[in-house]
């Protein structure tokens, strides 16, 4: 039996260079090994809590398929689907919350940060915290449990969502006797933080990303306003500590690479590597541009892709919510 | 246009003399008005909230279905439904959580009694607290919602839901136009608190009830354990203190409360007045506790009912959430 892996991204912003390399590569990756059954979905109702504008709510969702598929998610060996389209992981979000403890979503990481965020603003501790917010990690522990997922690949930040659903599950087979699968949690190769355009972390909240598929002279420009150091172009240079260099190695080939590393070493101008990290990005990108483009502009091609997948994840949901209603009590026909 | 009027009842403990008088016979009265529809359902997915026996919660909620058809709910006129028959209820509750701000659910006041009983027991002000409890006034909000509902009946203490799902309505509209009507409570005409066996409120978190369709003997039983005071039979009482004289008149016709009334002032002795409650209580209940008996005894027949009323309550809630959904900017096909 192939394990059930499993990640969602949700549509709150452009997807940028930092998603690529940090989820939806390594996930690409993981989708053709033989060993592993992938899941992935557009966590539209994620979104929710945050995107309440209906245009770039529609949007940023077809973006996120669109995204995945000019990438080479094949919709053949990946049950893709949007997360909208699955009814049943709203219901067992419902039966989920009735075996999570509030005070386990009053420890989540992410609710903290904003209570932490409002003291320090003098404001109440809950100053704009939704309930979509505060429940969000039932939500995704009913995405992860919905499929038995046995994997879900994780930053080290999102540890603790994967032991929410693993304890929320615990919780419901100690009632009700073994029903859920207990997820692990697959940490993702350490390719180090990739930096944004000014040395932070590249973030949408820093404002600080570079967009994957803008139009190459966009491309250009967001290269060159990477900040660098003053050294000049004659000075050996640490390709370690280079934020042009660490995306460079990400789009290059390992012999461009390595080539790329001695220069750095010898003497580059950032000019120059900024140029040659513009050209393999731009190389890799412009197929997948390409595709992007051609989904956007015909959405409806998105949509009979992800009716498909829809189909394929209700054949695993429709049964196995029966399953659970059975056990707790409910009729079932 | 007639007003939709929705209640629910939840299967958290057998039906008893209070939820008959304070809910269910006004409710039945209700839906005998020509200008309401009537919405009634059986609460299931609330009950999960507490019951996590799998035997008690199907025993329970078909005890309420029961109950409803046993006294006289005719589900030609009444959308007459389980709440876990309509899943769109559950896709609702976490867009209406998204509108939902955490701190109205801080003041609920199901929440802050629990919050104070944990201070009084020395407990975390959390102990014991799952997400479905704190997220009840959500799922409250949902149920209501869905419908359309124009007018909810309420006691007293159950104002604050319906404020609250219209608080979260306006929250909605606010953002994407006119969505939700917004419901108005319709408080219970008061009949004075019905009193249990020992004089305080009757309810089952007392333990002080008269299920309603015990067997006779039982109910006998019951009656004569009430408390009352120790006048010797020949004097005069007061009708209006009595719990034994506020049954009666629920259970009798006007012209046999008006005559016990007399009884009263002149004198009887309680044994003699007891029997008389039996008596009436006994003549009305037969009929329905030999329906309900029959019920119970053939769940089939009350699936089937359920099924078609859930067929109806559909009608309704898949066209609406398509609706609410492309608001949103959530593709719908």
């Amino acid at each position: 039996m192939r394990k059930t892996v499993l990640t969602g991204i949700k549509p709150t912003g452009e997807i940028h260079l930092g998603n690529y390399i940090g989820a939806i590569k390594p996930a690409l990756e993981l989708a053709r090994v033989q060993e592993y059954k992938a899941a992935y979905f557009v966590a539209d109702y994620h979104g929710m809590t945050k995107v309440h504008n209906p245009e770039e709510f529609r949007h940023l969702s077809y973006g996120i398929a669109a995204t995945w598929l000019a990438l080479g998610l094949d919709p053949e060996k990946v049950i893709f689907y949007r997360q909208s389209d699955v009814p049943e992981i709203f219901e067992l979000n419902w039966i989920l919350s009735c075996f999570s403890s509030k005070g386990l979503m009053n420890r989540a990481h992410a609710y903290k940060a904003m209570v932490d965020q409002n003291k320090q603003s003098n404001n109440d501790k809950d100053f704009g915290v939704n309930m979509g917010l505060f429940n969000y990690p039932i939500l995704m522990a009913a995405d992860i449990l919905m499929f038995k997922t046995e994997v879900v690949p994780v930053g080290k930040d999102q540890i603790q969502h994967v032991e929410i659903a693993r304890d929320i599950a615990e919780s419901f087979n100690n009632n009700y006797g073994e029903t859920f699968l207990l997820p692990e949690y697959q940490i993702q190769e350490e390719t180090g933080v990739l930096p944004g355009l000014d040395g932070r972390k590249m973030s949408k909240s820093y404002q600080n990303t570079i967009p994957l598929f803008v139009e190459p002279k966009k491309l250009q420009q967001l290269i060159n306003k990477i900040k660098t150091d003053s050294l000049p172009p004659e000075a050996p240079k640490d390709p370690h500590t280079s934020s042009v260099y660490f995306l460079y190695k990400e789009f290059a080939t390992e012999a461009e690479a390595l080539r790329m590393k001695e220069q750095y070493l010898k003497g580059i101008g950032w000019g120059e590597a900024k140029k040659e990290l513009f050209t393999v990005m731009n190389k890799f990108l412009a197929e997948p541009r390409e595709k992007y483009n051609e989904l956007m502009s015909s959405p409806e091609m998105i949509d009979s892709i992800l009716k498909e997948g829809a189909e394929k994840a209700r054949s695993i949901t429709v049964p196995f919510l029966q399953e659970i209603k059975s056990k707790i009590g409910f009729h079932v026909s």
